[in-house]
């Protein structure tokens, strides 16, 4: 992830922003709408892997790859989108939730083991 | 979002590397569970707004949008680990998938319109 | 819903069963599998309804209807076939949460209150 | 499943129906907001595999399978209330897509190939 030459995130949200300016979208895209969006694309991106074995799921082909790269691209567009609207940093947030995470999950004790492992 | 100053998603991608590598948690994070971790994840962010009016997701009060944001956190958290699994650059593929979305919902005929709305 | 003429779920059961023999489809419907084709139905459910208001969403017209019909037979289908593998009574499991639920929100507390309305 | 003795599903959306007029819930289930629930339990269900290998899955030990069947009986729950709503015949539509599925997914091509196989 080249985010020097981007600029990142920020620059994400704008265009998507402008997206949706272009076509009168905001009436739509509720907090709630697009939390419903985001989990159907989720649900989309998991379908690819629905049947596959989690070893298949570690050596998709150049198409399979592609398709999933759209679904990922998917869900991160409405998560963005989401963001913009509850005006939530989302780096912050995510490093902030991984703070949280390793003191719920202390290596020595959850090293390994899946019974402890409820969530990242 | 302030990039500048994180490095942002690369950053991020570190982050969750280390969290996972220090806990041996890599023999779970493929790509399949990780597709539906983040399909969880999604699920229990939009739980938060599923009895709410659209309009009362649009206003949330500290209490629900610090939850909102904690699972906002985990669906990020898991999608840059997938992407990081399969090696995806998730700006790259978001903005892609903009144009794409650009030619399908040409401006003058998606505007305002449900009906030409099927995704983002 | 008419039972008695159908015998209802142990038939379905049973044409979902010979379905997958007659396929060797029963190598890939682990339970695991099953509970994630399971919920991308149900988000291709919702995707039916993301970006309806409310009110849209109880006058359907009939060629929504009939997808929205489709959506979730696929959802019972799958969910049948769940209960298959685990050897699960679906009705009797049904009935049992309504009883805990009915603990759970006891009516003079849970009138019109979404607040104390986290689950059915 | 023992219809014969419980009258199934019918008596399922009768028993929910009356929980939710006493609890005065009916101002929150519409076809929309039953969706996004049925989703979220959905994933539910699926959180309780998400982590377990395919044969793990088929090995729950008695303490996770409780689990598991009240996650199944949320999602029944919810899908014969959304049924309910749109007036849809759970059983008729159930059967009717397995005729469908069958063209779809012909016996002699479909036999054990995941190429093949998209959806039940």
């Amino acid at each position: 992830m080249n985010d020097a030459s981007s600029q990142g995130l920020s620059q994400l949200r704008d265009a998507l922003r402008q997206f949706a300016a272009e076509r009168d979208w905001d009436q739509f895209h509720s907090p709630k709408n697009l939390a419903a969006a985001l989990a159907v694309e989720a649900a989309e991106l998991l379908e690819r892997f629905q049947w596959l074995t989690e070893d298949q799921s570690r050596k998709l082909g150049p198409e399979d790859l592609g398709r999933v790269r759209e679904e990922m691209a998917d869900v991160l567009n409405y998560l963005v989108r989401l963001a913009d609207k509850l005006d939530v940093d989302l780096l912050e947030a995510a490093r902030a939730k991984i703070v949280v995470n390793a003191a719920k999950y202390p290596v020595e004790k959850a090293r390994g083991s899946i019974k402890k492992y409820r969530e990242l």
